[in-house]
């Protein structure tokens, strides 16, 4: 499962890469390989300063080792080793037109320690998927939170139709600025520890999933990524917009700081783990600016923006 | 005690404001009165868009009530009431030639609850003073960073001999940007936990400070700011810097930014129990650049300042 899921993602990587510097038209990603000190390492792309995306990362790696202490407390578990392997993209349009978009695909397994690293029979103790696409606009375009959260149902409904409802909502909290009491985007969905067990949360259709059924969805998940985003691009692109606006684009990029910075897992994961800080931060905004106690004017479409972040919606 | 410290953070914030706003020549502070819902409030003044200061905050606060959870655990004591209060200031200046400054002094009051809020004579169980003053400087003038650290020295010197270096020495180590393998800045003083027993790490001189003696410590320091801060900020506030200056200036601000969101316990504490958040995040710098892997030209005014933010100088 580990060498076909890395396949993947290797593959993913690619297409994903090549569509946005074809939408581009002007940038190309630079790639930088990379390796982990204690096992694995990974293949950052980054672009900036494109005609349409000012800076994003589409990144794969694949380590390995023993468990982190701060994983084994985590995980509740003694020394094990580990072996994961993911994509994560963050891509911050120049256009406040243009939403940002994140996603995440990754596979995680654990070994017993009691056989050795070396003979390359190590037996499984546990092993799951988790992941996501969310996006985050600065200006609301009702039809394209729409069209992104159906093709996130559309790529869900065809595992299990209790997927999209409750992944939905995992994203709305994982996704939740709780200092500013308020979402960092619009949503869509997140999953995790999706694993070859009964999932007793899905108990109308008890329908058992194998791990290939997971890589089937995750896969599935992966695949509708450029469909769920792209078109949103093309449609914003060339929409022209003030000064005025690109300021409110900075300013709520700010919470994006914050949010991946106190409070993202994976982001803290990183960095309190020796991770690689550029590829881990590629996800910072470009531009930021901070205004002290900053609030839209009443009726604006700044404020229609905030209005919809305090309470998550129901977009389909 | 805490009468005394009250009115002296009262009197030193009206001192420095209206010091800034006179460097400055252009700007004023604006000033937001807030309540904290659990007890107690504070005075925020921040200015803004001014001739020198682009964003900055000079802010007092006094908090009471039961001792938050996260507190507990930090101390290491079950419940308690406690009371807070405290001068925090941080200022960014437009020129990449003014370094940024941040300062602070606290008091704090445990009581036993034991005895009623009511009765206004609980038995304070323990109290102390905390604080410090530290510089982050864009480009580095040597005697700048010797003037500043030199009037710390001087001002604890009065006390204790063996202040300037321990404190010294703890700001180092309390500043550093770990995930970046760097200091956020050049130093200055920063101290804690200072309480009338024997410090067993003053050995030296085996000198007992009271409380009182701890006050007028901590006050010779908050004296001392704007002689350490005001000649610096004159005598590079005129200089001429071109626009590469400026943006070196604001992807190194993207370092303070994740100081403070990532490591700074005080930012994260008032995060996490409901502070006032926008009096909280009035530390972050008002324009902010992160661009993936940039590192200065060899040789350059850029590398000399990240050179000398790798390891600790002893600047006197």
């Amino acid at each position: 499962m580990k060498n076909k899921f890395y396949q993947y993602i290797l593959n993913l990587q690619d297409q994903i890469t090549s569509k946005l510097e074809e939408v581009d038209g002007l940038a190309q990603f630079r790639e930088d390989l990379w390796e982990r000190p204690e096992g694995g390492g990974g293949r950052t792309r980054v672009i900036e300063n494109g005609a349409v995306f000012e800076k994003g990362g589409v990144n794969i790696s694949a380590v390995h080792g023993k468990l982190p202490d701060s994983m084994q407390k985590l995980f509740n578990v003694g020394e094990a080793d580990f072996f994961a392997c993911g994509l994560s993209l963050v891509i911050h349009p120049k256009s406040p037109m243009v939403p940002t978009v994140h996603a995440n695909w990754r596979y995680f397994e654990m070994y017993d320690t009691s056989t050795e690293l070396s003979t390359g029979s190590r037996k499984v103790m546990n092993s799951w998927f988790g992941g996501g696409q969310d996006l985050t606009p600065y200006y609301l375009f009702e039809e394209d939170a729409i069209h992104f959260h159906q093709t996130c149902k559309t790529a869900c409904d065809k595992h299990n139709p209790e997927f999209y409802p409750k992944y939905k909502k995992q994203c709305d909290d994982y996704f939740w600025n709780a200092h500013r009491n308020e979402a960092r985007g619009i949503g869509g969905l997140f999953f995790d520890y999706c694993k070859d067990t009964i999932d007793s949360e899905l108990t109308k259709q008890n329908k058992q999933m194998s791990m290939e059924d997971w890589y089937n969805f995750v896969t599935e998940v992966g695949n509708s990524f450029l469909e769920a985003y792209v078109p949103i691009v093309e449609k914003r692109k060339n929409l022209p917009y003030t000064p005025e606006q690109r300021t409110w684009q900075e300013i709520r990029r700010g919470r994006y700081v914050e949010f991946n910075l106190v409070h993202d897992k994976g982001t803290l994961f990183g960095l309190k783990t020796n991770g690689r800080i550029e590829s881990i931060l590629m996800s910072l905004p470009p531009h930021v600016q901070w205004h002290y106690d900053y609030h839209p004017v009443a009726g604006s479409e700044e404020e229609k923006v905030v209005k919809v972040l305090e309470k998550p919606v129901d977009w389909l």
